[in-house]
């Protein structure tokens, strides 16, 4: 039997029909009709019965599609993900995109809109990606870029999207050109594929002024237009649909149709230059995010202090709350157990950097608008001065690690986080951005 | 120098007028021109100085308003919050909002809607609200309508109310008539106060036919109208916008305006009916959200086991993944010590019930889409079998505490956990409310 293959698969509570993908690691892996991919545990399969032969893994049959020399060289990353496999369903074909000559019989309009070179430097799924691979990532394309692509697709599985986006924001110094991270909600193998509109839109957004990294994905649920989302202000934001990356606390940069039009909604954003990108990969990873919620327990900052970490971002409630335990003059009780604010205290005393993000994403923490925000304020973590933060939990994050590697030095890395750096903290948001 | 008086206030590092409010613990608490409260650390002030007497906390100003006793029954439950407190700025007076006749003189026009009782066991601001204030307030709900009255206003801060419509919908067994949960997000002084709108649709909710736990907010940012949410389907989604309360995965349940017109949306609700309400309030306190991120360390798992913890919902990634540290077919290193896999494993092995929610918030989880996944699923983690859940971490995070709280057995609460009790797992999302 051989990946390809149909097969039905018995375990002892079920039978699983579908089409044989490669194994991986201690899974049968078996593609439904409905295009969902299934991991079966080997040791819980019972028996495995070929139905018909397919005709295992190969290359996709492509029409040589020559590439045109004089179109603008753009690299494309590949690092795994939905977008990256799928299925014939008339041959029982797996097929890996990876080749420039696969990628474009998916897509075969790439080849008149940009020259490709392809890298595929790891494949890992969007969950597992680790700061290692953000680093590989930021070097290769500081050296694509240095050395003549005027532009970068890289695709990635979309659970972590927006992190890899951010991450890349701040290890690209000086960034000259677009940087498209694009991904697909459905594999190619499926009619709802989304992958193909995707990387169109991707081409046209690397063939454009823009200098940056930016989110290239379905802009509605239909397959009518993408937006160009700034890497720092994109978030994932729902679990299945194609439009599930919105932006946040600012409009989309642009909108962009297949055809290459692309309407320019934001104007703040750098312009394509001459400049030289500087990778700057060093990353602090004793960083965590750490959510409140009522009845959370303080005490676990003392978990992180003890194992050597350097900076926490607390996800805490609407203007940048945490629980103080304080409050309650009449009848409630005064707790003081459960109360943060001695335990941040702690941490930054201990030399943590700590900072605030909010927990409802929309929206713009304040230190000074209640007692208890000045009291949270007051043990010295970080919500921005003069310009309050509006950044992603997720991306004050990754922030945090990326500024503590650049620095030691805490009033230095305090100064860092609260300045603008990669379009992270908005000036003003358009009213319009909300739930946009 | 007095409450109420106008003041200056001079620390090393500023000079701050404003109204001076009631003194909280070792803070000075000054009411700033914009509405905002500001607290200072007693120790950091250098010098306060009288400006202009106020007139002091006292009485507002209330013409007699006479209940019409005639209308429905309604008890009104104060908890504190933005809602509850307001300087008259031509006076300097400080008000608290208790009495009936308080509330009343803030918003007259209740006293045309319902016959108001009121209530207030505890003040205390929301990102301090405890498991024990959710006992005190669900008792005291299930007593007044179990007594007669035909609804419950609840007055809270805004930012842990959706956790406390989640707890109370739980809490509140055969819940027979309408309660709804309010708050503002701009303080009675200033003239976008949208406590007084929020309150009137609340009272006409009262009236209304429905029976279960609503949140009635803000459905835009001007004064047009307010939405009923489901308690279990609701979240604060914008740190200061008054319309910062919206649904996710369901549509409002109605939309009310002032003049008591209600128009239904979500037909999909219980309604009034002569059963008792059953205040069920144990709730395991041994409960928390834990966030998972590209990096994030696994090994805090042991952290919870070690201390005592008996349930865990897990902040996932998309459909429901974690790190696995497995992926990386060809040059991705495979880090064993970043996976999440055996760390739940060894949590359930231990007697933890564990449970999935998506970080999207939006969307439904799904267990069979990806190996990865399956992985994740086996290890006895709960997503929700026929049913995905499309639960909000806040709210699988209420639930979990609640069901532990009615059982110690891990079969029965994994069973609750994914049976839909209040609303909180819906059957078809409508297209139409993602980021509605």
């Amino acid at each position: 039997m051989k990946p390809g293959d149909h097969v039905q698969v018995k375990t002892k509570k079920e039978t699983i029909k579908g089409i044989l993908m490669p194994q991986q690691g201690s899974f049968v892996v078996i593609k439904l009709k409905n295009g969902y991919n299934m991991g079966i545990d080997k040791k819980k399969v019972v028996k495995i019965k070929k139905i018909k032969s397919g005709k295992g893994i190969g290359k996709i049959k492509t029409k040589k599609v020559k590439q045109k020399k004089d179109l603008p060289k753009v690299t494309f990353i590949a690092t795994g993900g939905t977008i990256g496999t799928h299925v014939d369903y008339k041959t029982g074909g797996v097929f890996m995109c990876r080749t420039p000559e696969e990628i474009l019989a998916t897509t075969p309009k790439l080849a008149n809109i940009i020259n490709i070179k392809t890298l595929s430097p790891f494949t890992t799924a969007s969950e597992d990606m680790s700061i290692d691979n953000y680093k590989k990532l930021a070097k290769l394309i500081a050296d694509e870029l240095n050395s003549g692509a005027q532009g970068v697709i890289l695709t990635h599985g979309t659970d972590t999207l927006h992190y890899t986006s951010a991450v890349l924001s701040f290890m690209l110094e000086d960034l000259n050109k677009p940087v498209a991270v694009v991904g697909a909600q459905r594999s190619p193998d499926r009619g709802s594929f989304d992958g193909k509109m995707n990387l169109i839109c991707a081409a046209h957004f690397c063939k454009s002024d823009f200098a940056g990294v930016a989110i290239v994905m379905h802009g509605s649920s239909s397959d009518e237009f993408c937006y160009a989302i700034r890497g720092t202000k994109c978030r994932k934001m729902h679990t299945s649909r194609r439009d599930a990356f919105r932006p946040i606390n600012e409009l989309p940069l642009a909108k962009i149709w297949t055809d290459g039009k692309i309407k320019i909604i934001n104007e703040n954003f750098d312009k394509r230059s001459d400049k030289k990108v500087v990778a700057k990969t060093k990353f602090e990873k004793k960083v965590a995010i750490v959510k409140v919620f009522p009845g959370s327990d303080p005490s676990i900052i003392d978990w992180y202090i003890k194992n050597g970490y350097k900076g926490l971002v607390i996800e805490g409630t609407a203007l940048g709350h945490v629980p103080t335990g304080e409050s309650g003059t009449k009848a409630g009780k005064f707790n003081k157990k459960m109360s943060w604010i001695p335990y941040i205290k702690k941490a930054i005393d201990k030399g943590l950097v700590v900072v605030m993000a909010s927990t409802t994403l929309y929206g713009r923490i304040h230190p000074f608008v209640y007692r208890n925000l000045r009291l949270a304020h007051d043990t010295g973590m970080i919500y921005g001065e003069k310009l309050p933060s509006d950044m992603l939990p997720e991306v004050a994050y990754v922030k945090l690690g990326w500024v503590l590697g650049q620095t030691k030095d805490c009033e230095k890395a305090k100064e860092m986080m609260i300045k603008n750096l990669r379009g992270e903290i908005t000036k003003r948001s358009d009213a319009k951005s909300f739930l946009f």
